[in-house]
């Protein structure tokens, strides 16, 4: 049933199979007035998209957007903005021998039984292809929220493997394929992918979303908190299998002196919360990490069934990302877009001069 | 603004502070003719409530449940089911003393600042109380689940600060009052508390809830995942901090040779996906974790701000529990039951006469 | 399944029937700040309830609310209200020969058709005793929209079957039992209503109900149209069969020259659209009105079927308003009310400074 | 903000502008394994579209719809359908002289002041253009319910200015311009609109809707009502002001004894209610009537202002229908369908298996 759109009154909805004619999008709910055109879209679009490096797969899709309604002379006029980007690498015939087994590790199997049916090829409806208009939807959320709240979105792989960054440089990041914020560390990264490679296998990863310029109050606090609402657009990327806020499942160890972080006339002194308090943004960075599973679409045979049953050697051929967690990040960045620019709607329709805040400290120090 | 209801067909709302008159919510959505009374949904609240043990805080809650509509004769009617709770012990003289102040790691900043005032009487609406209704209407979803769909839900706390348990056997989860299903754990967990008592200060911990018998095919695939949905559901948890789907943030460094469950005609092999595969159930086991921090209210000193913005010290006195995460693992129980009797309802929408299932190897074996 | 909520931003959830324990709903989405006590309430409830006049039903219902969260030292905080009205007068005796037998032109065939039973003591939750919960959600709307908007609303009584009201004069209306705004009509109101009542049948009536000071831009264009949300926010009034907006069904014979509004430097000229042009509001008052079908429960015999499908007579003893349009009034007010609530609370989400307005000439003259 | 979308189960989003590059929508929540290709609902958009008569305007919309998504093998696969209809007929150029004026009737006052700004291209986002999309959405859910529920919808005109039908043939309807299913109407329907045409002037009309074959048991009873969600449907088509469910307005002057369908052992022997029984389906037709404005797009000379707020005088030259509400007959379908499409769905959601229906006596007789 429906389940394609994400938000409350910034909503994102998509339609589009990895072979078919067009993937596509309807964002509802953007402000009128703002500045908008394809290429404020297309940056993180040529980010996420395959075929840029060695390291992802070398499909090429020419994921280019077409804004087909919503914007009038250069504007945002309020209403519904239409996004379309046609496939064009539509090689099926690739996909033709998996059209009767099930894939292990992929929805192929969850799809059949579900539905009945599939469209098969490329993965159909589940294939990562959808999340080019996530992206680009975020593309429009990240310039509002920068433009009108001055928040800033920054992710990056923060772990490949057993490879993990110790510094996150932010100017780093997006000056290789890895989305590495560590310069330190790229040339382990490349050995490693290399190596990996070349064993025909995959492997996971770790992605981290940092939002600075957060105001303080975005979240309803019992079932709508912020953090819920975060931990639901991240889960819902494909191959996502743990979201953590802040410290995240470092918490177990903890002690409550320990976590708890101090409030002082200059600002909280530590972030363990990872901006959140009881749902509500703090207004310190909004720290989000994520967990990748490496891809099932890998050279190595294994064992999966046909259609009918039968058991059968699975190898998957064609081109597949060794590191699907890679390209996660511009995504995980666009879904926190998404998420906080519900969030920022939401507050404002709460009346601000009904109420005079106390004076803020947040974002004073840290 | 409204955030204070989850769930698309099985809609749960609630409201209700800490210290107001009560707490209560309406559940919408639980279908006709289902034997219902207020002692099935008793059991769970009295395993939540507080004062049961020693190592749970000592305050007192009645949490009797009175069901005010939606019951006709002992059977569900298929309207709204009106749930309250009247709050008793409520000595409102204890937080007197946080009035004008922010005790850290609370909400008591983010809801000042968020709504220009706030019920500080034991921490308000952001009170863990209020999910005394959440475990309620999560009974009444176990009951539906279990009638219906034969599910099973099985909450246990698997990680309590550095103890780490090993065995999970459900018989002894609910002996004890850690919800430990580790029968070995027990002298251990009961000196870890004792000491913490003393030492005035708290601990994280981890929660797992596993669902059995859950139907091929929940979830809708793009936004509405099954996994997203519960991912929302439990970080929606207060003090959760992380949310892991099967194996979670292991999958960081696994390979995908490791990490893919093979699929055979006797059913999958493994579980690492934790029963979800492209957002929709695959008929195993649905495996959640969650991390839950160590609660704020210690009476180890700490660093504050008042409501003017002045330094002072604060130490939280009263009755609190020194693990909060123990009494989680029913409102955990509680969360996955209610995001499983929503999509149960969704999926049931859709026509099953349509399409023809391929036979189904769920369940056959793991 | 889930039906028992309205409103987006600003949404109300009610439930209960008319004999059970207690009716009440959960108000979420009303900014913090307002202040608020069950006495800003009562005036309305008492407007709605039964047994003020001897042409209304002899029922005394004392619909005493009840605040129970969501208010802190005389405001609200932003967070969920809990409002109960505890059932009283439940004479369950008066009802027991309808158990087997379905009232023509009630809700009794199509909810024991739709649930397999149903509560069939005075109409269990189809009975109109629920929209005490609108009345009291509609008492919190109207508290907000008049002060922070300037909003007022007004319902009145505006024909009663063939007694059509040809002068509105709102000082008039809560004079008289028929919240009829026309003094010169009451006696002709009253005479009818007294052979009605002999004659043991009942009548129709239409309400109408006008908000002025409705701020400019209120309505989404395409599908949350303001004026299609006060559709089916009347529509969902017991009872109602029609709902206008402006000129209504009048329309049909009128001339595009006649029909549309000038607009002049000064304002409109006119308001035959009834304050809404393209589903938003254009600052001119809200115009709506309403058909009502006379109540099915008349001392009148009548043929209908019993739950094993034999045809008996009926006639339908008790306590019942000969038109139930009259008490509508308040009701109508509260769901008119409730939507331009919602759509303040949503037009305020957009943001204002983004786009300069031209300037207003709304409500400068008519 | 987001209203651009219908439906919680089926649910209808669109995007598009009349002089924008294409129009289009997302239709999620169609079952699996239903046969559907673009001829399916050609046939509707035709029966649309504009310039197909003298009647209606000259303008040519060639509404060629394309299925870019959820369907695979020509059978939808349960995944979001995603719509185009490419705008070709784009004369901006005749458009011009309303850029800095208000055309009274229109919602170019409304939107400029709620937006800030708008695409004065042929009515922009408020064009009845939109529509086109409903009415593919409408096609789709129309063939579902067909297939899977036997409900079957017949719109027509019902009167046009003074012009009232009193037969209706449904085999007539579609033979003729003006849906008018009264054969005998069809000279005095030519030979009005010949003179009105002449005149320069518009007129309303009167648009009904019937759908047969409807289960019992639809709708929710509160809020999600039937009738409720019909009538917002209805209202939210361009141009309706007045929505009727059975008799309508004229259970005003109806007497209880007369207006209550008498149930029968052989079914109701009336149908007043049309259909709807407490907010749900009783079996019966279900009845719906609407209003429809006469256009404000006239040759006939009229007062406005500019955007300055100067006065002006107006003409609309171009190509307009003299009578909107005729091609509203196919849009109003449409809405229907998509209505019971979502409440069919919802239905499905609620267990049948829990209770036991008592024997359906709808449908038998009437």
């Amino acid at each position: 049933m429906s389940g394609n759109s994400i938000g409350k009154l910034f909503t994102v909805t998509t339609f589009g199979e990895s072979h078919g004619i067009a993937i596509g999008g309807i964002i509802d709910g953007c402000p009128p007035g703002m500045a908008l055109s394809e290429s404020d879209l297309q940056g993180d679009l040529d980010r996420r998209k395959p075929g840029t490096s060695r390291y992802t797969t070398a499909r090429r899709e020419d994921d280019e957007v077409q804004i087909l309604s919503g914007v009038f002379e250069g504007k945002t006029t309020g209403t519904s903005i239409g996004l379309l980007i046609k496939n064009k690498d539509q090689r099926s015939q690739d996909y033709s021998d998996i059209k009767d087994r099930f894939r292990p590790g992929h929805a192929d199997y969850t799809y059949q039984q579900k539905y009945g049916a599939r469209d098969y090829r490329g993965g159909g409806r589940s294939s990562a292809r959808e999340t080019a208009i996530r992206v680009a939807a975020g593309g429009i959320a990240k310039k509002y929220l920068k433009e009108q709240f001055g928040i800033e979105i920054h992710g990056y792989m923060s772990q490949l493997g057993p490879i993990k960054i110790d510094k996150v440089d932010p100017a780093v990041t997006n000056t290789n394929p890895f989305f590495c914020p560590d310069a330190d560390k790229l040339d382990a990264l490349d050995s490693y992918m290399r190596d990996l490679k070349k064993s025909g296998d995959s492997i996971g990863a770790k992605v981290s979303v940092i939002a600075s310029g957060v105001p303080l109050g975005l979240g309803e606090p019992v079932f709508d908190r912020l953090d819920a609402d975060i931990a639901s657009a991240m889960m819902g990327i494909n191959a996502v299998k743990g979201v953590e806020i802040g410290d995240g499942f470092a918490v177990i160890e903890q002690k409550g002196s320990e976590h708890r972080d101090a409030l002082t006339p200059q600002g909280f002194a530590t972030n363990h919360a990872g901006g959140i308090l009881g749902g509500i943004s703090s207004g310190q960075d909004v720290i989000v990490h994520m967990a990748l599973k490496p891809t099932s679409s890998i050279s190595v045979p294994g064992k999966t069934i046909d259609v009918d049953g039968n058991e059968i050697d699975i190898i998957t051929k064609g081109r597949h990302d060794p590191c699907v967690g890679i390209r996660a990040v511009p995504i995980a960045e666009a879904m926190l877009a998404i998420t906080l620019m519900d969030h920022c709607l939401r507050h404002r329709a709460q009346n601000a001069q009904v109420h005079s805040q106390t004076p803020d400290i947040a974002g004073k120090a840290e």
